[in-house]
């Protein structure tokens, strides 16, 4: 076989040891506290059928998917389809040659299970799922071509009372992982009374579009952007006073700034704003409200703000929208989203069926605890406690005595190996202690015929005789 | 959007709560093996490229590789390629749209990463890996094109003593999930040292594929191969010799019978076989004699064969190989398997590294543990413990102090919930309770304002009136 120098492909990575013990920190970390507020495991394949996931993230979400090549003789089946189709020359789709694709989310193929299995779902049925997603993205800082989401949704149920649990969930699971965060809320109903209220209802879309870019293009940019489309310049004014109600606490010429709105101003768009007339306006207004009077008798501490400008790109969401960011570091894209679409399960035959839910960015939110320096120092990364080293090479002596200290350690649970290979025997414990460092084994049980087993504390360099007795009383405790 | 009936791809599955939580309790007991036995975790990622998959795993292997699209435009990218080799025609070759492909193992992206990351790694490099695979296959009982495999490989050791380790991995993992098991071991330097002992050493593979159908076709197929292949009836003779030393224990008409040869035997094959001068044969004896000596100081509860006719058709094993089958339950396909292979990281260019490991095949393992009924009744499925009900539809009553009480319960980490729903208030626990049932929730808190609190037991249907700080001390011990 020819060698060749291997490489992975772009943006997929391998993780050794220390990330893998680091990622599923974080992991049991999210699924601990969706155990807490009653949700349930579910997992679906990697692979789905191009059908269910094609058309359900867009255009350009279309593009993104990774597709798998149909197996078997695919040049035979696209001669059998052109000559079927009289095509002379050789043509073939997509569709020809690849039925499946990767899964892009955790959402469209958990509304998938979700009708699938409609007859033995008790609704509202609380899933959370943690599985890794591809998408087919240019790779760079914090964007990767696989990664893994967290997700957690509600379906069957509109109550409000989700949403609140959501966010106690963000809030949980970042003030265990020590990372501050703000979450911002909005409303799709406050967009669409907005886009009412300008008499643009039917752009709805594509002022959705411009605004979720504010972060990026800045409030000049979205305004390019609507004139583009057409929105006249009394729309765009009305557009730029509901996004900064409070003129003071903005720059208007800092492109950068964003519309945070403190909770305080929610009644006063409610009450003064020029769309409050508007119903769905107002019903996004209420909606935000109940959630927030019903956070705030329970939990204070969490940061929230309502954020008009927040959009998210996702077609589908309807009601309350979240996103999570980090307040430390260098990252200022989110680490987490989600929001209420009240159809979703609709396109694959299910109508009337609400559901909620957010996500975790286990890789973001990786990059920002390595940044921050707050991956606890003590992560098991699943390493050996003892190091077996005998005072010559393994094969010149004899082997039962030391395999049975071996079992002895085993049989009570503590993890331990043998240094199996040749050892300098004037330097007997060099090349173990090298081993056991770059592993990170806190001990050597040094054995020597006729001699009586010595326990060295690897970090410590301390070094004590004692019987396998002893070695193990003070290993368990 | 156009509504479909939603199906997932043949050979692939959804995992409702109940069966993520009976796989994860199949991992998290091989993973605590792994670990005490001192193995350290990595994971590869799910694509990799096609060169490094292509011609792993011989042509039947190439082809059951699941290949994914390129993306972008790959029509000009064919257009372009014809017009450079001025093809009039519309040609293509699949590596024209197809780099990369799913991972088909856990041991060719293990040998990548040991050759990309041989500076970094110290050897003996003990890893572990517990990932999905997949492949083409057509499926059937107990085969699926997504798959799990868990990994445990040790490469940069020649001792033995991990062939020991990893028997005892087997044996440990099946005892702790109580299933019974037989363990074959041969070694692919005996089968070598017949080849040469046959005068057939250029036929080894021939040789090897054959045995390896011995399962499935009986001794009789075998022979009518071997015929085919070339091998005369005097060679053919000497095969069915060494497969059944011990004549009497074996019914030559029953093709279904398996050429166990007990360990009793390895001295007779080595002092009195007709290939017993064969350097490689003696190699081979030698090698698995040493490995069952030293078990046998150790652990005489393993259920370990001699199994002269074990091939296991990879062809990159060099030393011992194992296979793993349950003794009950109606799957007779092996259940775990692996062995010693010299030189797997020459194919990237990394020569002179020895590896062994062995291979756990999760979805088998759930299939017989199921079957057999062994999975544990307690396995928590992530559930809630409690669910808040009211005397009335949540939406009628102040929420306040039913949200406290669900903060008490959960800030001290009792997993539970609020019934969200509409409820009949004639009878108020009726949908709660159903929906709790569903779930496997054990308790229920019913809640009415001005009345004390009511812990009903789902199981039993006792309740009690008791205060919350009385509800979480009961329910935290």
């Amino acid at each position: 076989m020819a060698k060749e120098k291997p490489s992975i492909p772009k943006g997929t990575r391998d993780f050794g040891p220390e990330e893998v013990a680091k990622r599923k920190y974080i992991l049991n970390t999210i699924e601990k506290v969706f155990i807490k507020y009653g949700f349930m495991p579910i997992e679906t394949p990697t692979m789905e059928n191009l059908s269910t996931l094609t058309g359900k993230y867009g255009d350009e979400g279309d593009k993104l998917l990774f597709k798998i090549l149909d197996n078997g003789d695919i040049f035979k089946e696209i001669k059998e389809k052109n000559a079927e189709q009289k095509i002379s020359n050789f043509e073939f789709r997509i569709s020809d040659i690849s039925g499946k694709g990767l899964r892009y989310d955790l959402t469209v193929p958990f509304a998938r299970y979700v009708v699938m299995n409609r007859n033995e779902i008790t609704f509202p049925f609380k899933r959370y799922q943690m599985q890794p997603v591809w998408r087919a993205d240019r790779p760079q800082k914090g964007r990767y071509r696989e990664f893994w989401q967290c997700d957690a949704d509600v379906v069957g149920s509109d109550s409000l009372l989700h949403e609140l649990d959501l966010i106690n969930i963000y809030s949980e699971v970042f003030k265990c992982l020590g990372i501050e965060v703000e979450i911002k809320i909005n409303n799709r109903k406050i967009l669409a009374g907005i886009a009412e209220g300008l008499g643009a209802e039917n752009k709805l879309m594509d002022f959705t579009v411009s605004l979720d870019k504010i972060d990026k293009i800045g409030i000049d940019g979205v305004e390019k952007e609507l004139r583009e489309k057409g929105f006249d310049e009394n729309q765009i004014q009305m557009v730029r006073d509901i996004l900064f109600t409070e003129k003071n606490s903005v720059n208007y010429s800092d492109n950068t700034i964003k519309s945070n709105l403190s909770l305080s101003h929610l009644s006063m768009l409610k009450n003064s704003s020029k769309f409050r007339d508007n119903e769905k306006f107002k019903k996004g207004i209420d909606e935000i409200e109940t959630v927030l009077e019903n956070l705030n008798s329970t939990n204070k501490t969490v940061n929230i703000k309502l954020d008009i400008s927040l959009a998210r790109g996702l077609s589908y969401y309807t009601g309350c929208i979240f996103e999570v960011a980090a307040i430390e570091g260098s990252l200022r894209s989110s680490i987490g989203g989600g929001g209420r679409y009240d159809n979703l399960t609709g396109i694959f035959g299910l109508e009337g069926v609400s559901g909620v839910g957010i996500s975790f960015g286990l890789d973001r939110i990786y990059d920002v605890i390595e940044e921050l320096k707050l991956f606890p120092e003590t992560l098991s990364q699943g390493s050996s406690k003892v190091l077996i080293c005998a005072n010559d090479s393994i094969e010149n002596i004899e082997l039962a005595p030391v395999l049975q200290l071996l079992s002895k350690l085993r049989n009570e649970g503590i993890a331990s190996e043998i240094y199996t290979e040749k050892i300098n025997v004037k330097k007997p414990l060099e090349k173990p202690i090298k081993y056991a460092s770059s592993k990170k084994i806190a001990y050597a049980l040094i054995y020597s015929e006729n001699e009586p087993l010595k326990l060295k504390n690897l970090e410590t360099g301390f070094q004590v005789e004692l019987t396998i007795e002893a070695i193990v009383e003070k290993l368990i405790s």
